[in-house]
């Protein structure tokens, strides 16, 4: 009978994101978002975050479930361990956005993955944190993020999708330009 | 007898840094530090991400226990919120660096906590991810911190340990500062 294709799912709804992109554009209310979360000291340098609630679409999203996250600092500062450090985190926030976008970016240009995986290496001269030369910066000097795709579509194209996901990324963006940052005590 | 006097005790053991950075300072060699993630794509946009080694004070760390993160887009962009969103992930390090730095800075100058909290809000006009509008950035136009402290000082000292906190912060500086990125595939 019909020959069977096999459309490509990479669990993206795509046509989803193509309206909300055509609705929003129509309607740049509903486009302005705000992500939360709550932080509590525990001992020492380790701490808790919470996130569920953010505002989006004109109102509150309340979310079915809420997320934890531990921080800490490692032994080696001689510290308690009890979660991975903040300078970690900002890296599991740089890998989780551009792959999910690596996945989004493939739905939309018909490319079938079978397996993404990154890794990402950040360099940092703790001389700065710990106040020793303050032209030392805090934060990173470097980071390298090297993915590893296997997928129905050329090394070309593939460097294409990690390109244009890089392009539409948040955090990427977030960490790659400055962003206002305001701290105060209530 | 004699009286009892309580020493401040937030958990920082402030003795072993003050000396770190002393050693470091005449040693930078072994202040170069490198922190790693790796992150597996799932499905959708939900990946996982773990920390475990890094390397400093000129070797590898192996630490006993491997941290894991999973990360996702909320159900409103029809995907299935099986993590925190990865700008949500950030505030979670920026939240947890700058209460690490607060214990620590506090512990620094004989201050005792009695209770740490921050709410942290993120405004993100989200057209800029989806593609809507390329002058509209993908990241966070303003992120704010807010603490609550209780602590055995003014409110002035207070002010003034979330300050020094963010001028030692490394994500408060990765985030508010330009920091490289390279993105390739392996």
């Amino acid at each position: 009978m019909t020959a069977i294709s096999t459309p490509v799912d990479n669990g993206v709804d795509i046509d989803f994101l193509r309206e909300a992109r055509e609705a929003l554009g129509a309607e740049p209310a509903g486009a302005q978002f705000q992500w939360r979360v709550t932080n509590t000291w525990v001992r020492g340098t380790h701490s808790q975050t919470t996130a569920q609630g953010f505002f989006g679409l004109g109102e509150e999203q309340d979310r079915p479930r809420t997320f934890h996250f531990d921080a800490d600092h490692p032994e080696l500062f001689s510290a308690e361990d009890q979660g991975a450090s903040p300078t970690e985190i900002v890296l599991v926030a740089l890998a989780s956005c551009l792959t999910a976008g690596v996945a989004t970016v493939a739905q939309n240009r018909d490319i079938q993955l079978r397996s993404v995986t990154a890794t990402l290496e950040g360099d940092m001269d703790v001389r700065g944190v710990l106040g020793v030369d303050s032209d030392v910066r805090n934060g990173y000097s470097n980071i390298r993020v090297t993915y590893s795709i296997d997928a129905d579509a050329s090394r070309e194209d593939i460097e294409a999708l990690v390109a244009q996901s890089q392009k539409r990324s948040a955090v990427y963006d977030i960490v790659t330009n400055p962003t206002n940052v305001a701290v105060e005590v209530a």
